[in-house]
């Protein structure tokens, strides 16, 4: 860190670190120099002085007036081997909210100050428990919604992260003493660092870090759901394969045209990925207004999409499906399309399918029933293949915050300077600055290099209570 | 208990034990004779046969393929000393919605079954750890709303009444044993136990009785809260006033007549008690169906409550007043009743508060503008004093469950029976049977008499996790 935060841990912060609401159990923590004494003022049972660190104890919390509030469970972890590093209690109380709101109350009364969001967090990054990307981890391990995201998540905050980002320094570190030995040197006009071996170097850092900042897209979608747009005629059966999808009524269903106005979209894993299924009005020519606007937002969906379910009703004349297919294509050059020929129940998809096969060689076609498990299970392969993300073990790097996809472009454009600086033969002092600027974005992942804005910034989205 | 339930102790259980839905942190609780084996089947950190009971360890949990689920705390308790009486595994996960349901599941493929409503409790009362009044208390603690509904239940849960019953118990066995001993005897035709002394002893317990049923009342209106009906003509402000107490916007204001339709109900803790206000529709003749419904209400709502605050407008014409007052009078007879005479900005409430002294000359006048938070604080005094609840401190023993109310009402109906049986001396034996049914009564309080039926509608009420 460039600054020591010092007065941000001067405070003993509380806050309820479980969701909110009523349960059995509700947890109050409290974390900093004073936690043992503040919440010794308000507890009757073993002396807190007298515990071992790790251990859990029955007693009871009183409130200021020396009342009994609650009959509760403690835990003390002593500093430093806590999760803020500081002194830490945490209090599991009755679920009630009362309960719950008079703890804190009491504990502020004692001398607590309510923990801002994330705070407790960004204690450990100040103690060094953890950097800065495995403290943003740990937000998107709450925020987890399916295995693939939970697992990046668990890895980053495991330092995963971390450990590539200090390879990489470490070969950059080792690459600027290169330069400045050169440096040092020049008056002498002794052998050069060999630029050749020097470039390959450089170039192999490059195509690392630009392999990490790629990553982002797929991190992205793991993190956020891979967008599926289902498209398709009015009465195609866009609303029922939803349904069907999602294994729930998500979406009204009807036989009459035009019964999907609004984009309708909702989440789902298949096969531990998560999906954002994004159902949407059918597309025709409409008079209604309400129904124009839904068909024009259908488009947008589409272009956002990453994958596009075009969903044909395989009971419909062959020349009004190529007709239709005119509207659909352009908007899907660079989309995974899938095209699916609905209502087999109901007629033979083999003409259709062949239709599709010679209007668009590349693109699969899925003949179905919506009302067939198997044949939604068999759609949801394709969905799955469609998606093409990699696959995420327990030790798998993948960039999925924003942040720090922007740094590593920005180390990534530091190197590329780097390496045109080495080609036009431009002398050491020069090339290393460049090296510098990419060791400086690199730092500012991990927060090495950090400014108390930035800190401020992140941690705002941080649930109170971690 | 009568029957020892070991089928249901039979399996371990596990459930989410914190709020439902995302926060930093959440809990889940496995409880049961296999609970260290199934966890340590999941568990990657220090082996649990290695920890200390009332120990907590960070580690992993993985999942049914041995991929990381999440960084956790594992708290373990050793059989006997838990909750639950049994082995117990705490494990404090990251407060994902996603983690917590795979966490359930990873557990429940490695052997757990997922616990019922109130299970851990239930087995707490199984294992002898609680008895059932107890038991009871918890899910009381748990919903508790206002420092005296939480203190009656905290008492409750640390067995005030279970040590009341005990004491009462021990005082009707003596008795019991008194008029066997006659019994006995009564061949030899020895004197008997002396009859005078007995039924006073009969008639100290018969009181002692009385009381605790009696105390269902105020224990009744502690847990529920007090009802206090705001009654009034229209806009003679009673919105307004609703919202002064509630410090909120809650009901909908405006200065046309008839404004509020439905009765609006909201509760608030004033001095450690909880009152449900219950705003009603002013009162006028009216043609429009749905107010007079309203009004046909607020009389029902009036009815209900236990204290009456009748606003009436300082503004208005004393005749106006007293007329309306017979429309209100006669639904106050058994109520306490508070005139609250609004607008004091607007208008001189001395003439309107003298008017209703001569109406009602027990009744307390309180003259306030609505909008003085010192005239509501006012007011606010008269509400808590008109509740004339008993002072609830830590050691306070009242009835606030229904079904000790109805065993406590049967047991004192048989101790009268005793009574009449003493007056009418009737032999020791049939004396001794209606003890004997008292006890029986007492005992399905604290559950020493109760069966599976009665245990399952208890138990079906509590969260599950609890």
């Amino acid at each position: 860190m460039t600054n020591d935060n010092n007065s941000l841990t001067a405070h003993t912060i509380c806050a309820i670190a479980t969701p909110p609401g009523m349960g059995g159990i509700a947890m109050v923590r409290v974390s900093g120099p004073e936690a043992i004494d503040i919440v010794a003022s308000r507890w009757r049972g073993k002396p807190l002085n007298d515990m071992r660190s790790h251990t859990v104890h029955l007693g009871q919390i009183i409130d200021s007036q020396g009342s009994l509030l609650d009959q509760v469970v403690l835990t003390l972890y002593r500093g430093p081997h806590s999760f803020t590093g500081e002194d830490v209690i945490e209090i599991a109380c009755h679920g009630s909210r009362w309960i719950q709101q008079q703890l804190l109350a009491t504990l502020i009364d004692a001398g607590c100050r309510m923990a801002t969001g994330g705070e407790f967090t960004r204690r450990a990054v100040v103690a060094g428990r953890l950097d800065l990307s495995q403290a943003e981890a740990v937000a998107d391990v709450i925020a987890a919604q399916s295995q693939a995201s939970a697992r990046l998540a668990l890895n980053q905050m495991r330092g995963g992260l971390s450990r590539e980002l200090a390879a990489l320094r470490e070969r950059l570190l080792h690459f600027v003493a290169l330069m400045e030995l050169e440096l040092d040197f020049s008056e002498e006009d002794v052998e050069f660092a060999d630029r050749t071996q020097v470039t390959a170097l450089a170039s192999e850092i490059e195509q690392k870090i630009a392999g990490l900042a790629q990553s982002f897209h797929a991190g992205n979608a793991i993190r956020g759901g891979v967008p599926v747009a289902i498209v398709g005629q009015t009465n195609a059966g866009k609303s029922t394969l939803l349904n069907a999808l999602l294994h729930d009524d998500r979406a009204l269903v009807s036989d009459i045209h035009g019964t999907t106005r609004d984009v309708i979209e909702d989440t789902i894993t298949m096969g531990g990925t998560l999906f954002r299924l994004i159902d949407t009005a059918g597309i025709r020519h409409s008079d209604d207004l309400v129904e124009t606007m839904g068909i024009e937002r259908s488009f947008r969906a589409m272009d956002q999409a990453q994958i596009v379910l075009w969903v044909i009703d395989g009971t419909a004349a062959l020349p009004h499906i190529e007709q239709f297919s005119h509207q659909i294509l352009p908007h899907c050059h660079d989309k995974h399309l899938i095209a699916v020929v609905n209502k087999t129940d109901l007629a033979d998809g083999q003409p259709v399918t062949a239709l599709l096969n010679r209007l668009q060689p590349q693109t699969p076609v899925v003949a179905i029933s919506a009302h067939s498990e198997a044949d939604v299970a068999r759609l949801e392969h394709h969905i799955v293949e469609a998606a093409a993300l990699p696959q995420v073990d327990d030790d798998t790097v993948i960039i999925t915050n924003a942040r720090h996809y922007q740094a590593l472009r920005r180390a990534h454009e530091a190197l590329q300077r780097t390496l045109v600086g080495l080609r036009d033969g431009l002398p050491g002092d020069l090339v290393s600055q460049d090296i510098r600027q990419c060791l400086h974005h690199l730092g500012t992942i991990t927060g090495q290099i950090t400014t108390d804005e930035i800190l401020g910034e992140i941690f705002a989205h941080f649930c109170v209570g971690k």
